[in-house]
């Protein structure tokens, strides 16, 4: 609170709504030291915005509604999740142990499994079921310090239904303080009435659009580029449309097989190519030029016991930024741990701890078009903001299975979640 | 409450502390169902124990101090971490770090890397410190519905500095809502004090043992048989002296190598050999002879990146029981996830989700010598539940860095703990 009797207090000076002091902070971005490590810091914060960071020695005021001594807390930004399919109904348990006890493929179709078991639950759940069954998972990220989350469509496969599922993501939204970033992926798979005409689907997918569009239901627009899904062909067809709504676009891209799909997103100026286990040297270069972000996820890469490595090596050389994310889905990745991807982006891909932590601020926030406003800690910024009890920032990747986060902020906001068992 | 006025009320029966209705449970027993299934079950709790359990149909009166309809929730037996080094000092994500951004082994043991880090931050710590950096460790075990965790020493190598481990791991008991196992693991590496002298140390760790005994310290006696540790020879000869006083033996076996390991536990009666990548044909039947239980530990064979599977299907085929753990230390398993650890032993291990239940259930019960007592859900046993949000049990392998648990009770009582950020 202000003191007006203090004879120091300058009175045109501006009055912080929060200020930290004695932190220690990983702003991530470039200074010369890992993580944009700075020791001895404070950072204040105004209207939801980081108003003022810098050496503690060098503030040039206290005046804060509140002031929180860190006690040499490490502070990094918020965590961004960039991709995600977390809205969805039913989950596929039963699938997993199926396949567990020896189940073929066949038997595993039978009992519906796969993409079409959750489209036919997500049509199935009313609006405010699939708000409840999302919820949980959310909240899961919340936890360990995500301030922003990529939301898909993809599970409805029908204007009415996909509209269904970006309505919920926004609603989410509005309940948590949280940053929701939409992406319609129509494009995710043929939906079961056109059987084997993926072309009609695809043309019912471009139809979609100017709807999602024009009822403000979508932050961009991404596709599933693979050979049990959509051709390059395809692909260019439906970005060509994005492009002539002005909406950005993403590619879920070589995932399985190599079919050019890194280089297709660059030649649409893609936010991001996700995936990449089989992205080539050309893709890799035309990433780099086109300034789309490598959206690397282990967990589908761990889950589907995949072997082939995304070009690690080749993204570093040619300067293509990485982010990493959990891709949250009941088949491929039913993961909903940032701090996991990232132990699993070492272990599997062997990223460094610090790139995996760039990866779900600085990079991850480039990846969904935020790179000017989210991902590091600078004034001006979103004052997006986690605190951890930790003695290093290496620590976030090392561990298994354990979150050190004291809490976090979003916009400046304290979070207060509801307590775990 | 009881309520006198009731006519119904026989005064002659016994008054149940709890009684829970509209359970499903997972068992865990034999009863021809996968998990042991009931479903509109009801279970009674008196004196910390299981009383009475049965088709609600069946329940002889509802007199009960507390009455908790689960509304067709799971529960489970309590989980029991069978394994573990929970008790140390410092951390290695420096280490972690620093392989990963590609220094040398030189280097990292320069930076003084590996298990000698961890016993010299370890003897550097005071038992209050110890235990202090131990907690949010065994609290984030106790979240995911743990009610056992057995805890080894192992980074002392002194009489008295083993004793320090394990007097905060009896600490632990006394502090928290779990019962607590301890093994005495002097023979883990060889003290720095010895150098190259393997066998002087070997004759140390044998000296201690009856002061560790006579102390109460340890519930068991384990050794680390491998290339890089001790050999079976210097294995023997401790166990021999580890039975000349009644205590029961484990071991760390056949890891990395072949070295006979599990014939060699199983020659002891050991109640657990652990690891076991490398375990031949002889040694599985030997286990199976002598009721040794099969230890898994995925979650060091990920972090390791090792490749050579156990022999599960010989396990499944002889069987021996399958026990998985957590294996929680700060070198080759930062881990304190039991689900997750299910995951990983499905996915890497291809057990089946009720094959990893069981693996931190009936069969970890085993492995610890509490067979009579725990792992089950059957009249007599412990009151160590856990109840879950979940709509099968195999959805408790499925999910990655998600936690269903509702809450958990030991020996019959519920437990509060600190709320998570
Ligand atoms: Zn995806
Ligand atoms: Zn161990």
């Amino acid at each position: 609170m202000p003191e007006p009797s203090d004879p120091q207090l300058d009175q045109e000076e501006e009055q912080w709504d929060l200020l930290f002091t004695d932190a220690r902070l990983a702003t991530m971005v470039s200074n010369g030291r890992p993580y944009g490590a700075e020791e001895g810091m404070a950072l204040a914060v105004k209207d939801g915005t980081i108003a003022w960071l810098g050496p503690a020695s060098a503030l040039p005021h206290h005046n804060a509604e509140r002031l929180v001594p860190l006690e040499g807390r490490w502070m990094t930004p918020g965590l961004i999740d960039c991709h995600t399919h977390l809205v969805y109904g039913g989950n596929r348990a039963a699938e997993f142990e199926l396949r567990l006890t020896g189940a073929t493929y066949q038997e595993i179709a039978r009992a519906g499994g796969g993409i079409a078991a959750t489209v036919t639950a997500t049509r199935a759940a009313s609006e405010d079921e699939l708000l409840e069954a999302a919820r949980p998972r959310l909240e899961t990220l919340l936890r360990e310090g995500v301030t922003v989350v990529e939301i898909k469509s993809g599970y409805g496969l029908n204007l009415e239904q996909e509209a269904k599922m970006l309505r919920v993501a926004r609603r989410l939204a509005a309940d948590y303080p949280v940053t929701i970033r939409t992406s319609f992926l129509g494009a995710h798979a043929v939906a079961p009435e056109y059987g084997q005409d993926r072309a009609g689907y695809l043309d019912a997918v471009i139809a979609m659009l100017p709807s999602i569009a024009a009822n403000g239901l979508a932050d961009a627009v991404d596709a599933f580029c693979e050979g049990i899904a959509f051709t390059p062909d395809e692909t260019a067809r439906l970005f060509a449309a994005a492009r002539d709504l002005g909406l950005p676009v993403k590619l879920h891209a070589d995932q399985l097989s190599d079919l050019g799909g890194a280089a297709l997103a660059a030649r649409f100026g893609a936010l991001s190519a996700d995936h990449l286990e089989y992205t080539n040297a050309e893709g890799v270069a035309a990433m780099a030029a086109a300034g789309t972000v490598a959206v690397l996820l282990p967990g589908a890469f761990y889950v589907l016991r995949e072997t082939q490595l995304p070009p690690v090596e080749a993204f570093r050389r040619q300067g293509v930024p990485m982010a990493l994310a959990t891709d949250c889905n009941p088949g491929s990745a039913p993961l909903t741990s940032p701090l996991l991807t990232m132990n699993l982006a070492c272990t599997l891909f062997r990223l460094t701890p610090e790139e995996a932590l760039a990866g779900f601020t600085r990079n991850a926030a480039l990846a969904l078009g935020l790179g000017a406003s989210h991902g590091t800690l600078e004034v001006g910024k979103a004052a997006d903001l986690a605190v951890w009890d930790i003695e290093r920032p290496g620590e976030l990747a090392y561990r298994l299975g354990f979150n050190p986060l004291a809490y976090a902020l979003q916009a400046g906001k304290q979070r207060q979640l509801a307590a775990a068992a």
